[in-house]
Order: C-alpha cells, then structure tokens, then sequence
C-alpha cells in the first residue's frame, strides 16, 4: 500500500499508524534530510518542529516520531498541541511533522509532513516513502540528538490577529458562537477572535481526544448543537451579535479536529455553503490583489461561483487536484516565473505580473499572503473582520447559488480508462457552448456559470458526475446520457 | 487592612494583589513552616505545591510566590493550571497555594492557603498575616530552593472518579451539557463525567483568564446560554439526556472560575436551588453513612430543608460562619473526641461515634470522605452517578423548597453590637416555639422547618433578617418588627 | 539471541539496542504490566519512570521506550537523566526502566528494568523477552497515555545522605577527590558529599555522553588521572584531606558511567582493592545488624578476606551468581521465611531471625537497609562518614589482602561439563581440609581463609580457576594439576 | 545608594540583591520597555530572556524578575541557567536579564542587563534605575505576561565552535585541562572544545552554586589544583598535550562562576599573564581584519604589550574605563561614522574604514566578530585553535613582558581632584618623551613601550600608580615622586 494516501499518512493506529510507523517516519524524514533528499530552494534549517493534535494516540506517536528523528541526527523542537496551521507556521525555515488525523474518527491517527510551511509535495512525499519502505538504520551514534521543547501556540495566535487587521473592520463587541469540536481550535480561533476585540461563546472547546461532543468532522448533523445554540439565542433578536444589542451572534463557527477546516453557520443556524465561503474570500483576496493577474487555484469540485465572483474581481481560477492546493500554488509561481522568463527573453514590454492571491478546496482555505499551509483560524479571523465590516448577508449577497447534484453512472473500473479518453472528445461535442478542461477529468464551464464534472471514482466501480446550474435536472440528464453512451461504446 | 478576608486574600492585582504581595506571601509561608509556626498534628512535609488558576495575571503571581517560598527555604513543586479542589488535593501531606480569585471578575486575583488538603484556619493565617506585615527576610542563602514541577491533573481526575463510583449508577452515555465558564473545570469536570461515562457537550470549555463566555460567577444571568441551550435541546424530548433517546440532555452544569462552585441546571433550563443540591447530598451522604452519629456541617444561611433531609436520613445538622467550612468541620471532629475521651473516663458503655458525612455552603460543597477541601468537580461527578441511578426529578422530589425572603433593617454600625445583643433575648421571646442558636447572629427554627436568621451585615449599616417558609411574608413581617423595635430602643 | 544478557540488555545501539528495540521493550512492559504478568507480592502502581544516564543516544531511545510504553497503555513519569540508582529509588512501589549501559563504551546503550526497587529477576525478564519476540501490539487507543514529567534527584540525594548520617562521623570539610567520568556521579555524588559537609574536588564533573575525560569504566589505567591528582596533591602532607590541614586529599573515589560502581583510591593514589572496600562494609553492615543471623551476600569471584570480616563480626556469607545479587537477596529471605516457618510448625523457641545486612559483588554495592539496587552513590557517602571517623587506613588494617591468582586451564566447549562433574570431587579428594560449595563452579575454603575457585568458561574453551592464599602459587599449582587431571580424563 | 555599579547589580542576597529587588529590576525593565525608553536603533522584540548561572539563590531570584517582568507586560522566555555569554547571545534582536554575581562568592548574586546582544549603557542603566527608585506598578492586568520556556545551550555551543573555526587549526586530539570553578563552564567550554575535536579533562565540572572545589574568582590561588595537575601531568611529557603523545595537556583554561572570564596555564602550570593572552588575541584579530583601520578597544590598566603587538599588526588601540568595553566599542564606531560623514561632506577620496576588531579587559574578552558581549567560552574555543596551530610557546613568543608594579601614594579625597588637575600638566613635564592620554587618569606611553598610569582611587584615600617597564623601578620613583609633590603642593 502507498504510505501517503490523498490525505497524508492516515489512519487506524492499531493497524496502519502505529508507533513503529511513527518512528520509521521521523527516521526517513531525518535520513533524508541529511541526504539533501528534500531541498527546497534555498537553505532551510535541518530541524523538525513536532506536533500533535489533541488525540489520546497523540503522546506516543510524537514521542515515537521524536525518536526515530533524534536517532536520524535531526534536530528536534518538541511543541506539544497545536492547531495543524500552527505547526505550518512554526515549520517556516525548517521541517514540521504534525501528528493529526485531522476530521477522522479518534481511533485514527496521522502524519503531515512540513517544509518551510508547505506540506510536502510527492517528490518529498516518495523520499521518504521510500526510505520507509527500504528501512533506513539510525545516523552514527555521535550525531543522535537530544529534543528540545519549543512554545509556538502565543507568536501564531498574534501573527494571525495581526494579518487579519488588514481587512475589514474591528470586532467591537461582535458576538460570535465558535464550535471547536474539542480539537486544537480549542488553542487558537477563541483566543484570536478575542484578541480581535469579539464576545466569544464556544461550543467544546475543552480538548478532548474522545471528541465527545460531536464527531471531529464538521457537518451539518455534527454541527446542530451549534446551529440550535445560535438559531435558538437569535431568536427575536432584530441584528443579532451587534454589541450593542442584548443577546444573539452574529455568525457560528465550526472547526474540525486539528482545525485545517472552517464551516460558517448563519444567524439562523443554517450552514453557509462551502463554496459560497469559498467564494466570498476568494474575492476579496482577488480585489486586494497588487497584482496584473491575481490567481485563486481551487479544485474541480468546487463550485462555478468561485469563477463568477474571481473574474467580476479581475483575476482568475486554476484548478488543482483534490489535495494538491500546495502543488497547485507552486505551478501558478512556476509557470508565472516561465512566462516573465519568456517574455524578458524575447523582449516584450508588457509583462503582467502573477499572485496566487488565494488558494482553498470546500472549508480549506490556504491563505497565500499570510502562508503556504491550510489555515482555519485565519480564516475566521478574517471572516469575522469582514462580517464586522459588512454583515454576513451583504457578503453573501452577491455569490449566485444554483442548484448542484452529484450523480454516480455504472463502469467497470476496466473501462474507466477508455471511457475518460472517450468522453474527452464525447462531452465538448455535445456541448459545443462550454469551455472544456481535461486536467482533472473533464470539466465543462458553460456562458451562465453552470458546469459540469465528469471523474472516475478512485475506489468504486462508478464514474461520478458533478453540475450545478439553474436548471440542473436538465442538464444532469443530458450529460449522463453522454456518459452512458460512452461507458457502454467501449 | 486584615490581609484575610472571608474570602482569603482577593482582591485587584493593581493595588491589592500585587506581585510584591505574592511574594511576601510566599516568603511569609515559607518561614512560618520553617518556623514550625503551622505544624498540624502529625508531620508534614516542608512542600508546597503551587498552582494558579486561568486568569489572565496568574503567571506571574505564581512566580512571585515561587520566589518568595523558594528564597524563604521551602520546597517548592510548581503545578501550573489546575482547578483549586486540585491543588488541594495535591496538598496532601504539605502544603499548597492556589492562586485563584474563584468567581471574582477577571482584573482580581487572589490567593488560597491549604495544609493538609484544608484551608489554612484562623491560627495559620495570623502565622502568615502577622509575618506579611512585620516582613521576614528571606532564608539563609544555601537553604534558598530551586522549584520543580509536578504533574497533578490526570492523578485527580482517576481519584474523583474512582471516588464517584462507589455512589449511583454507572452514566452509559448519559447527555450532559457543562458550563466550564472558560474556567479551570474545563480541566476536569469534562474528562471526569466521560471517564464515567457520560456524553459531555461543554460550553465556554476553553481556559480564557478573560472570561469571555459569560461572568466568572455563575448565577442565573451568567448562565442563561448554558440554559437556553439545555431547554432548546430538549424541547420535545421525552426523556432527555438518556443515551437511548435522540438528543436532549438529563442536566446542565455550571462552574466557577476555579471549578470549587457548582451551579445544577434541569432539564427544562432551570436552575435548581442551590440549598435542594445541597440537601440532595447532606441526605445521601447522612444515609450511607456507617457512624452511629453522621453530621452535616452548612452555614447559617443555609434553608431548613437541609435539616429536613439530614434528620430523616438519621442525622444532624451543625453550622459554622460562612467561609469556614474547614473549621466547622474541625470542630465537630474535636467535639466527638472530648465526648468519646469524656465517656471513656466516665467508664460509660455506649460510644456513638461521629462522622461528619458531608459539609456545605450553598454552590460549595466539601466531600468529606474524598477530602477536607470544597469540589465542584466531585459535585458533578456524584451528582451525575445520582441522576443516573434515580433521575433528577425522583432526586429532588423529597425536598421541600419554600419561599425565601432575604431583607435590609436600618441599623447604624454603632448601634449593630447591642442590637443584637438585644435581639438574642427579644428574639426567643416573640417566637417561643422556636429552638434558637445564637452562634452566628440569631436563628430560629421552626417545628414545620420554617426559619428566621438575623445578622448584623459586616460592611453596610443594615441588620440582615433571612426567612423561609410556607408563609414568608408573616414570618418576615414579624421578624423585622421584632428587628425594628430592637434597632430604635438601643 | 537472548534479549537479557548477564548485564541486562546492552549493546551496540546500531545492531542490538536499536530505537526500535527500544519501542518494543517499552510496548512489552506495559503488555506485561495490564497482563499482570509482573505481579510482585503486594500491588504496584502500574506507572513506570523513565530515566536515561548522560550517554548521547539516551534522549532518543527514552523517548523511543515511552512511545512504546505509552501505546502499551502504562503511565509513564519522564525523569530525564539519573544516576541507575536515583531511578531504582524512584521505582519503589511503581515501575522503573533506566536507559544506560553502565561502564559500556559511548557507543553502546542499553535498557534496565525494575520493579519496586529491584531489578527484573530471571521471571520477570522472561515475561518481557517473550512479548519482544512475539511481538506486542498497541493498547486499545483509548488506552494509550501521555507521559508526565517527575523530578526525582534532589528527593533521592536528601535520601541517600540521610541513610549515611547513621554511620561514622560528620565530614566536617574532610578534601575529597572525586572522578565522576563525564557520567551521572556528576549529579549525586558531590552533592551528596557536599549536604554530608566534605570539601570536594570533581575530575570530569561534567556530563558529556562521549566520555571524554576517560573511558566510562573505572580501572587503574581510566584512573590514572585521579590517581595522580591525589597523589600529587598529597605530597609532603601529613595527614592529607583534613580540613585543618593546607591541601590534599583523604581519599579519591571514581565511578562508572551511571554511577552504579565505585572504585576507591587512597591518599597514596592508588586503588584500594574492590574485595577490601567490599570487607569493610561488609563488616560494618554486620556489626551493626540487629539481627541474630545477619547475613552478607556476594559472589564465587569475591575473596574470602570478607567471609572473615563478616564472620569476625558475627554474620555469615553466601554466594550467588554474578549479577545476580537481587536474586540472591530474595533467596536468602525466602529461606529464612521457611526456616521460621517450620519452627513455628514445631513449636521450637528460640528463632534466629535473619537480616541480609549488605549484598554486593566487586565494586557494585546493594545497600540492603536502603534500598534493594546496586548503588554507587550511596557507597561513596557511607564510605565518606566512616573514613572520616576512623581513616581510611584504620578501616583497611584488620583486611588480610592475600596475593591473589586467575588462570586459564585449555579445555574443550564439549568437555566442560563432565570436567566439572568430575571436580566436584576430585577437588574435594585433593584438598579435605576445605569447605566445598558446588552452587556456582566448585569453590573451597580453607581454615586459613584462603581459597579457590574453578569455573567453566562461557565464552572460550577454558577452565578458570581463581585462588587467593598466603602461598599462592602453590595453592594454583596444585590446583591447576588436578584441573588438568580431570580435563585430560573425561 | 546607587543601583548600578561597576560590576551592574550586584551583592548580597540578603541585604541588597533581594527577591524583592529582583521583582522591582524584572517590573523596570518591562516598563522601560513599554515605553520605549530602552529602544536601541532599529526595533527590538519586546521580549526578554531570563537566564541565571548556577548560583544557589538564582531560581528565586529568576522568578521573581520573571514576575516582574510578566507583571509589566513583556514577554518572557525563561532559559534556565546558562553561561552569561550564552544569554547574551540569547539577547540579540531583543532583550536579556542574567542573573549571576560572576565571581563573587556563593551568597552574593547579581543582575546583568542585555539590549541586543550587549549589556546596558548608561542611558539605559538610568532608564531603569530612575524606576525602580521611584517604583513602577504593574501594567493593566490584560497585558500580564505568560512566561515560556526557550533552550539556548544547543544553539549557542554550536556558534561559538563554527566561529573558533575560522582560526588557528583543527585540534584533533589535543589535550585540554578545563577547571569549570563548578560554574556555567560547565555547560559549555568542555562541550565546545570537544566539538572543536579536543580530549578535555575537567576539574569542578559539575555544577553547584557553593563553588566547593575553589572560589568561583581564578586566581593563581584558586587554581592551585588546575596548576599542580598539568604540571603533574607534563612531568617528563616532551610535548604535552599532543595526541599522539602519552599523556599530559597542551595547556589549561580556567573560568569564573559565568564564564565570562578565561584564564590560562600553560605546560609547566604557570598562569599566562592575563594582558599577554589578551595580546595574543589583539594580534591575531587586528592581522586579520579586512578594515583598513583596525581599533583594539581596551582599558587603562592593561599592559602596552597590547599597543605593542596591535601596532606591529598594523591596528591601533582604543582605551576606555574599567567596565564599559561595550560604551568603548560604540564609541569607537560612532567617531568612525562621524569621521566617514565629514569626509563625505569634504568629498575627500580616500575613507579609511574602521573595525572594532577585539575588545578587552585583562580576562574579558569581547570578541566582536562574534557579539557585543563578554565570552569566555569563545575565548577557550579561538585560543584552543591558535595553540593547535602554533603552540602556545610560539603564541607568547613576540609578546614581550616587562617588569610591573602597583603603588599606592597617600592621598586625601579632598585633595585628589586637584592633585589629578595638577598631574595632567606635571606628568608630562616631567616626562616629555612620553605620550600622555588624560582620558582615565594620566598615562603616559614611552617610545620603548614602558607606561605609567595615574589615578585616584575611587574608595581609599590614594592615588594609584602603575607602571610597566624594562627599569620599572626606576620609573616608579620617578613618577611618585611626581606625584607626591603634587600632593602636597595643593
């Protein structure tokens, strides 16, 4: 089996993510970068900040990573619990290993690997799959390091109050109801919603490993007492969660385990749409851009709004697979580097310059300008500051929500193959009106913003089928037939 | 000023508890146990175990107190954030400071003394009053210590729930919705009900000194979003919080900024009055006891429904002035020991032996059996095996809750002394039917449990007059002409 | 290959005492712990303290062995780095596991288990060896912990010199040497010399894992700098180390890595003989038992001048394996546990009650009324005490130091077992004047305290034979020819 | 009584450098902070390391300026004991409190103050006597401070041996006796040496704030065992110290109770000079700056073999008071800047850019390549690599010593200001080949490398003379008598 999976290494620690895995990890890790395996650009400092999570399997697989690492002559900064984007943060100018499973289940566990802020991308990936597969022995005795002990949690908490400051307005008093899921937002969104001025009422904000108070991963079920608490505290209230009236919130937030992911609750308890998130902060990141050709990379799956608001903005939208948002900003940066080199080279006036102004997946949301990693306090600190400024409806008010369904059609995972390679030219020729991308499957953008996706499921014998539009029915039913003709016609 | 008040030493940390207070204190401890100026029966060791609760001015008051302990030649083990019933715990066999100002708004701060697991008495704070005001120097240069640390938290948390067990009935999933006020019991009361059992969903669960959930103090305002919370989840529940039923919780909890106080919320979002918590317990703890003569020590303000509970159990109820729960203890203790010294000179056959079975203050209540201190995390961990074996309903059926009336008389300062003195003869005779007690102002009570108590109030020119009872308004009416007629003939 | 060695488990930490190995120990303890497969008489608490001496791979196999102790569900208490009997005292009613291999060169490490005190007996080691080979899994998640901290030296030390103030005389400024090898010594015993009132002077105070100062086994040769130091520093001085003297040294003590060993060197600068320093304890252990049968045990290799010592004293000896003086310890009790038994059963009076005043091997000293581990420390403050009551000079004089032989007889791996069947007698034909004991090879004593020993080799194709006598080369003579008798007639 | 003296603050714990002076210095800082009546040029993070050295009264009195300091709303990293270059190193880009008496004896403490790596100048010293004079509250209770923990050591011995490595040869194997004085050396100079490939032996390596083995001063008394130890080893050792020898050390290093101060012995056991390895150094960095006016800032009392040895390298010397090398280095720099400035304005070609190459006083050495700070751990590492290189023979060889001599001429304090007014013109007179600077006393400098310094005492009623020459008594009588007419005709 692949040791890194589309979420990293994760999963049952009884089986899959054991200490043995954890100290093979922290070894591979150490032995590559002693190898200059994993260089980036630029020296980094060959030391591993180590963190966890709040799980009851946290100790001991950080104290196992700590070891293989010590044993691999790395250097070693010890930094207990902390949010994921905390450990992101800490790991800039070095190498970071967060023991996280993020949203899943508390028997599981899991291993993020850092560098310079970024997770790993699959070259670092295979460096160390590799060498955990090969089995690599401890560094000479003498060069076995003893960890040290690192506080990170109080610099993160400012560095992020301080870049939210730049947008919005302040907090003044607003009220807001933050569901921690008794995970690592525990350690950061209330105490920085605060520092930003907010009246902060929270919902399992003791860290709790069990993760007794609902699931670890935010949904609309997990989330009902959270929707009731601010629904029910609404009640009556005319402008709820303004400081000056008696009662209410403004918005809810929830957080999942390691606090990666954001989900936004309404005045009325609904849930915000991820994409509608999504899309609201990929605007304001685009307008603020000082940049000719702001860029928000997102992924397939995510809605069509995201480019309606972008562009109304003046930038653009590169998508990335699911996963890959780090991959995906590194590609805008490279390419962007191989157009001005280009350019410089033959001479042209004009060269518009790039930023990734925002990059972010459904809840997950990489704030460019403030870091490389996926960063849930961040942004409700600069949702709150935006909600201070204009309200959450206004915000809301311009992303267009249409209909959106997701359909599975039959396929034999042998014919998936030639079925993709088929509806590559099947789909555009039944729809001669859409702007067609095959990087991720095949995705159709048509004039009135509707799309459609088209990927073969990874692990079920389907192909999955993803629109949203006015009429989405309509045009669910069209491109399933496309579909069907072209599982059956191969 | 008196550096002790009913409260211990509390108070701004800008002009009372200061820094150079705490470490005069410190200072003062350390050399009264050098001194052998607190020597209890037995030996203990010349320890003391410092902690502090979340606020935000703690850190730096326990260093002070570090400094000045460790400079005054004591042994110091540093304990961090814990709850304060935890630092007494820890003080078993030595001695413990608790920095913690309890319920007090967030600017205030203070400092407990325990010995033993008890709070210092009268003798041991003059020991330290008396050193703070006339200054000690510190030690001899080589006896100045070097703190250590020491891990307190997970060795309560196993002692209050191995403790609970023996009471009740086993949670199995039971819905609890707790109020951790941003304060210590965010630490404990939790991780305690789930390692019993429970289904907790925690609200302000996140240590924040700033307490920015609601008041440090939990009163029927403070905690109106807890009980907003448990009302609308349980609407149209039948039978909420069990772990068969879809949502609803069976309770709520309410803590203090030090997890000492305890506040009960039912099922309907109602606080359940803090004496009928209290006569719950008295009659629990009076029934399972195996002594011959089980007491109940509260204070005077406490209702007579208490006494109702107790004496039907078997037992009796003894009161001590507010604050002094440790010392009512105390004193019943060395009674039963004269008697017993006394009948056993005497040569008489019968012994009743005496076990003072519980002691309380409303929201305060000390377990005696598990410790000497007030713990409002072991309040919730009984109190949750009760309500799982019986329900919170058939709990409190039993008790009589009658009318209460609590009143202001004009009286002058100077006139207070001979007001009461006064009204210990005028009061017994306009109600000869009641038993009288004299020992903390004057108290009646009343065949049908009624009761009178009239005090001088120690910082207003009022005579206070408490009543309860089926018709209150008579009683009070009453009272307080008896009170009047005493204020204006002295 | 067997797990435990004679020296526990030990080695090279590239190919034998592995991170890996580390993290399987740690898993195997906690398993036999929850499987009660280490029960001791009486309970202990199942939590385990984890110490390392200074050696550098020490942080990372701690941390491997927590890991792995910790997903095996035991509580762990982390006490960084210890003097090996600082750990063994900090183990009593709980668990211990020291990372250290002693007197081993830098680049070996290795892992000690105990158990209340006292080294893993054979039993104990079985039940972990298996679980290391059969592999363990992990505890259920919910199961796994989270190590604390504990500090545990200044407890130990205030320990160690409250146990020698009953022996010998105060310090009062006696100069002593002491060479601490860069080891744990550094962090006791000058400390403890000092608290005991001497004015020392450290070689190699300094922690430093690569032994940089001399090899981390003391011998005369890793010695010679302290050796020289007070002989140096003693010339022309009378009466050197007392404090009303200008200069020198009473004495030298050195040390082994982890301070379980001690070497003394006399104001002469060389090395007291390890049997002469184990006769004067002896001795005085004796002398000062309370028992009617006090009982010194050691082992085959240790000289007959301290059975009489001891028996002048009025005790007697017994021998055991070498390494094995904790089971030896344990043997003698449960015999003396039988013996009053069967008395009991016949009814007879007069009951010897025994006492193992003291049990050591050469260098390795167990303390018995102190503690049930070998420990270094604790020799060097006794000894301290009693040479500053009686001079170094006083405690060695009534010492017979008989010249003493070792010598290699050739036999062949398949013939040592019949050879020694064979001596077993033919030894006592030659000499029927001795004492024979066949429990550990085949030793005999002779009324004038000389004697020898005759041992198959474990690792080469030898017989070793061992005499110390007056006349020693005729004793070996002698002896050597009916080795070889027997080799030659098997 | 001023706060600051010479030596910062230092004395006694328990009459002057109290916890409770303690708590007043940590509050003045944090407010000096706070308004920015510290700020150094650019912007310094408002936080402060605290460190301490081993002293036995140092954790208390660390905690109390911790509280202070926390009281006053600046950040505190806490670093546990450490050399004090260490924690001046700690100090760049922010601020540093150590708390060390450096070698006064073990009941006196003290506080250093760091801004950026180099100790308070006046102004500053000023800024924060000012308050702890008129008394500072604590800051608003919402802006106290959590201390956290920081580890410096690790970093600090690895800087210190990549900078020694710049000079002289690696030393494989070289033989090195260290006496650590059982202070903050311990930590670091044994390590650092060892790393650089030394064989290190130590005397009083292990820490303990009593200095059992010698005074925490060096002096040719204290080192006495360091002496008698390399001179006992070299005895008939041809080239001691090399590692391809039998035996004995190349030289020794001897260090104050924070390793500020270095002090060498040489093969045979004799002291170094002190201005003489300050000569040697002063060479070596004026040779190899780059500048083209290399400055060697020292102080009036050290030797004119400086001058010597710096003019023959082509630099010149810089002399400043006793106790300010870090007001002598801003000095030095700050005239270089004005001078580049008026050259600029002048428009003048050549600009001879000036280096502060080495600072010193004898003892302390300020290498300010490396930091602003005192460190004698760098000078051990950079001294070890120029004797690996050269030889210490060799290294002594150009650096002549000539005669020196102290004298003390009565003189009573009201007459020594116009006695010192009288000198500055009959000094010269007297001596008019000389060279005379007027800027600490009167010195005057001879062609032939002889000096004669003059100046009051500051405690006892003299004027000070000395002098250093080939005839130094005859320029000592010459000079007092100069001096005594002076005297008297006042």
């Amino acid at each position: 089996m692949d040791l890194f999976g589309t979420a990293g290494i994760r999963g049952d620690v009884d089986s899959h993510v054991t200490p043995e895995l954890a100290l093979a990890v922290g070894g591979a890790v150490a032995d590559a970068i002693a190898d200059d395996a994993l260089a980036a650009e630029g020296t980094l400092t060959p030391e591993i900040v180590v963190a966890r999570d709040g799980r009851v399997t946290g100790p001991a697989l950080a104290d196992a990573i700590a070891a293989g690492a010590a044993a691999g002559g790395a250097r070693i900064r010890r930094a207990g619990m902390l949010p994921t984007p905390a450990l992101a943060f800490a790991s800039r100018g070095r190498y970071g290993i967060a023991v996280t499973a993020s949203h899943n289940p508390p028997h599981d566990n899991g291993i993020k690997l850092f560098r310079d802020g970024v997770e790993f991308d699959r070259d670092a990936e295979d460096a160390v799959g590799t060498r955990v597969a090969d089995g690599v022995g401890s560094a000479d005795w003498d060069r076995w390091t003893d960890p040290e002990s690192v506080a990170v949690l109080a610099e993160y908490r400012e560095a992020v109050a301080a870049y939210a400051r730049q947008f919005g307005a302040p907090l003044d008093g607003l009220r807001i109801a933050v569901d921690c899921g008794n995970g690592m937002a525990s350690l950061a969104t209330p105490a920085v919603l605060a520092d930003l001025g907010a009246e902060v009422v929270t919902l399992n904000g003791n860290v709790d490993g069990h993760f007794p108070g609902r699931g670890s991963k935010p949904t609309p079920e997990t989330l009902s007492d959270l929707r009731a608490f601010v629904a029910d505290a609404n009640q009556g209230v005319e402008d709820p969660g303004r400081p000056d009236v008696d009662g209410g919130f403004a918005f809810g937030i929830g957080h999942d385990g390691d606090a990666d992911r954001i989900v936004i609750v309404d005045a009325d308890g609904a849930i915000v749409h991820e994409d509608t998130v999504l899309a609201i902060l990929a605007e304001r990141y685009t307008r603020t851009s000082e940049a000719a050709d702001p860029v928000v990379v997102t992924t397939p799956n995510a809605s069509g709004r995201i480019d309606e608001r972008v562009r109304e903005a003046g930038g653009r939208v590169e998508r990335v697979r699911l996963g890959a948002l780090h991959e995906g900003i590194a590609a805008v940066r490279e390419a962007a580097e191989r157009t001005a080199a280009d350019r410089e080279a033959t001479d042209r006036d004009e060269i518009d310059d790039t930023e990734v102004a925002f990059a972010a997946e459904p809840w997950k949301h990489t704030h460019t300008r403030f870091g490389g990693w996926i960063d849930g306090v961040c942004s409700a600190a600069v949702l709150a500051r935006l909600v201070a400024a204009e309200g959450l409806d206004a915000l809301r008010a311009p992303v267009t929500e249409r209909p959106y369904r997701k359909v599975n059609v039959d396929c034999p995972d042998e014919r998936k193959a030639s079925t993709m390679s088929r509806l590559e030219t099947a789909l555009p020729e039944a729809f001669p009106e859409a702007d067609v991308s095959t990087a991720h499957g095949v995705r159709l953008e048509f004039p009135d913003a509707s799309w459609v996706l088209v990927r073969p499921s990874g692990t079920e014998p389907y192909v999955r089928l993803y629109a949203e539009s006015d009429d989405v029915d309509a045009l669910v039913a069209e491109a399933r037939s496309v579909v069907r003709t072209a599982v059956e016609s191969v």
